[in-house]
């Protein structure tokens, strides 16, 4: 239960089987740093290239194809006092005609007040003023290496998790992975400090970060789709196009986790699910789109639960 | 502002410009009965053929093509004391492959205690046991007639509103739809004691209705999809296959409303959007899926509104 | 075995239970005009409004709900010497973003001369000069009335045909159609003397037609989605978007006729599907798109037709 | 201009960055072979996992990130007597309710005769009984090396190509792709003796190939998805879900491809396409699914070709 602090040097823009930067053991806890979508650390210097860059990967001992890796989110933060995101709608949002009214994207800059946990609108200077929000500072783009030995591409998703860009990833939850390779090979990067759902304008307020996980080995478990569980939801997460299929992808796992942990058959799981289910809309920007399906903790209770994820 | 007390003596399974059953005037309000998506009323028999019937339409005065029809739902509730849903999740919103391992559909049964506002499964016996919900009354199907004379089946949606059974459509909510034939002829069914996103085993909690609604005609506006609003959010409706449509259908029309009612450019509403809009999901069953996108009144507070939807 | 002319005097923009034009008999024989899709016939004037208006509908005697109606297109023809297309790729088409470097549309007219069988592009001016193009008639929207009583514009297609545009509808196919109401209410219009694949510039080379089919009443023979056949092939057609969900309902009615009509099992059915089948791309430019599944006649032969369509 | 024989000793299951086997020349011809998707040579004999797996890759030289490289099929022939196929209609490509009314699949029986030039069904014993269908031989899975590093399974495709299975790579099409690093690095496999449009069952009828091709180098000229042409048409190809976006992605290509090369501005281009573009479905059964843009020759005969692709 050993607590690492990383400074990374290099970074990776596609998610694979990479020389480790790290062991850790079952149960470690990492302390480390993310550059922001474009390569900035938190000096706001490019320092690699840009397209979500990851730090990592960080081999987990233990960690076998087979296995499940659950990724506690401990702590993110940002650790600069700017961050910048896009200002059009992305053309893939809205309906194709209508395309040719958007104007063309630039970037805006928010400034980062740590303190008061805030972001306010610097510029272009809009109707919108010195727009100030909450921070919800959340992962967009993380997992763990694929199968066949594949690197893929930071900018889109799969089953090894990737850029799900997920307003959801946030500190407290628990994100379980299936291990494809051995050591699992953690990868993390892409920090929003603030994000509405869809990342609809292809990013959120992009940042670098803080970032502090701990991870953990579920042995001899074997899970298909990023799953996760926060307080008040467990879910699962789907990774494709149309987005359709994303749903379909979070429903299966949904109801494989039920048969398989709550001992629910699928008329059962169903009954449930179809009166109480929720959906959130993870990206509707990148290549694949996200789609995430949840169900209330509070309507699980008195389920027994017969397995750890 | 006259109250209407009007009890169906007949129902439609279009939507259209059927010959209309009341006149009311702008400002009015009706209190009526709406049966469930069988065609059973408050007392459990089979009156009408069925398919999502609908009571009306009501012509309102004054409305015309060009205007917007507000929809305020006053009072939704459950008439009688059970209610069916389906027990297996659709087809279509699992992995192809996985269809395979799905049981056969059959109607499970809910007891609706109307004092405690609970919905509770009566049968099948599953592990569930007597699963106990709170009851969120909401209407599945209604709208407005389409344009062109058409008349379209009550398992469908589109801009005219339809069956987009969006668990969103509660008491209190105001919905707006484009006025496409003179008295707009609104048109009511289909409600749910309880629902979850998406209807995903194609029906919520079904059940006969008690409705009540106040119509005002605001003219001279001109929107494309259907909107509504409630204490937290304005949001925008679209009906469309795939998701994706869906979701470039609303994001438009939250763009166009923006634009018009709170003086916002695109680059000011995408910039707002991008890191605060909500989506939800309506229904993944049905011809026409339904996305909605939401934005909260709060991060609207200080925008001068300068319309009335 | 009647041969009837009808000069249409009104048209309509949505195929529905209209009041028929004309009863003919089974096995009768329809010859009469169309207009093009903007209301203009074959002196080039307007005379109904635009959006593919619809001669009929004609009443088929003997024709109920269960039925299938064949429907022989004998004759398709240009009637004028002016047609008329898009010019620019609709936006649905491209990529979004590829949509900023589209310029706007505007109509391209074409010289048609009947007598050698071709089109010449004669404006705007291109570095296509005049190009010219073999004249190839088919018919991009028509029908039979839908169920329930439906009135659905002719802008879109599904079960009961519609806009199709699929340019596989020449004279000489036979084009099959479920049969939804009393006399199944056939609409024909859209006439195209030229169009490509898909429809993709919204448009082909409009043209008000000279029309001439034959019907024939297949009693008590169900089928879901359109058939056809031609010399070369039998096919089926889906319409849906994603294209996806119209290769589904395409490919399904094809396995369906291949086990109720040649009487091969599932197995049978797509072993020789999977090796032989050909897909068209109707339209990917309506509400609906359009493909169509193919099977060459040529790898049937031998197999033991046992019904009609 | 050298010739090789390459006898392969591995294979990958990624296209990818890896270690070159064999450095050609600008203008050089290998002869190779490949193995089925299942891993069985020649002999049938398995010889590494399944999956697709590739020969190569091959290093070309003077290949660079912003060249194309042209892959002309010299020859590609089944190279064995036995060959198999799927024989049940996979799961996405009928209508999800559907799915539950197919068998499982397995296994069919081809036997190849060379000298004739057919397949002829062994097993499983029909109602087709020995259907024998003419040879018609295809690659279904080959490319370069992606951007970025990625290594990607062989059972998708992208810009690089890879898993398109469009039956029509035949001996004798050139095909373009983008190089994306030194050397190109071209990967072939997964050879089918016949495929119908969509690959509707899983496979061809898969077997293993003689390959023979050749390489030239288009120095400076930038492509973004494959492109390819026969003695009839010019093509360009699109690779994703849903089809929809496939469609796009290749329509986008032929509009630049006819931009640049042919001097058409977007109206002409559109123009042109409107009326005479055609359409193939490759594949909708991998994880992204193939379409085909393809201009026939003859329209484009008098426009002057300004560059070799």
């Amino acid at each position: 239960m050993a607590t690492h602090r990383f400074t990374p040097t290099h970074y990776h823009t596609t998610i694979g089987s990479h020389e480790p930067v790290l062991h850790i053991a079952d149960g470690d806890t990492v302390i480390t740093t993310t550059v922001d979508a474009r390569g900035k650390d938190a000096t706001n210097q490019v320092v690699t290239p840009r397209g979500n860059p990851q730090t990592g990967p960080f081999y987990v001992e233990g960690a076998e194809p087979g296995d499940t890796l659950a990724l506690h989110l401990d702590h993110l933060a940002p650790n600069r006092d700017i961050g910048w995101s896009g200002t059009v709608i992305a053309a893939n949002v809205v309906d194709p005609e209508f395309v040719r009214s958007l104007p063309e994207n630039e970037l805006a800059e928010w400034r980062i007040d740590r303190a008061r946990n805030t972001g306010t609108l610097i510029s272009p200077k809009t109707s919108l003023g010195e727009l100030t929000l909450p921070l919800a500072p959340m992962l967009g783009c993380f997992g763990v290496a694929p199968v066949l030995g594949q690197a893929i591409n930071t900018g889109t998703s799969g089953e090894w998790g990737g850029n799900m860009d997920y307003r959801g990833f946030v500190s407290g939850v628990t994100v379980y992975f299936p291990v494809a390779v051995p050591g699992a090979l953690v990868h993390v990067g892409d920090g929003h400090a603030v994000q509405g759902d869809g990342e609809i304008v292809g990013t959120g307020i992009e940042i670098s970060f803080d970032v502090q996980f701990t991870v953990r080995v579920i042995k001899n478990k074997k899970i298909t789709w990023p799953r996760g569980e926060n307080g008040e939801y467990i879910f699962t997460v789907g990774n494709a196009r149309p987005l359709d299929q994303a749903v379909q992808h979070a429903t299966t796992e949904m109801l494989r986790w039920l048969q398989a942990d709550y001992g629910m058959d699928y008329v059962a799981a169903s009954t449930l699910l179809g009166q109480t289910v929720e959906y959130d809309l993870g990206n509707i920007f990148d290549p694949a789109y996200t789609m995430v399906c949840k169900l209330p903790k509070r309507v699980l209770a008195g389920y027994n639960k017969t397995s750890s994820c």
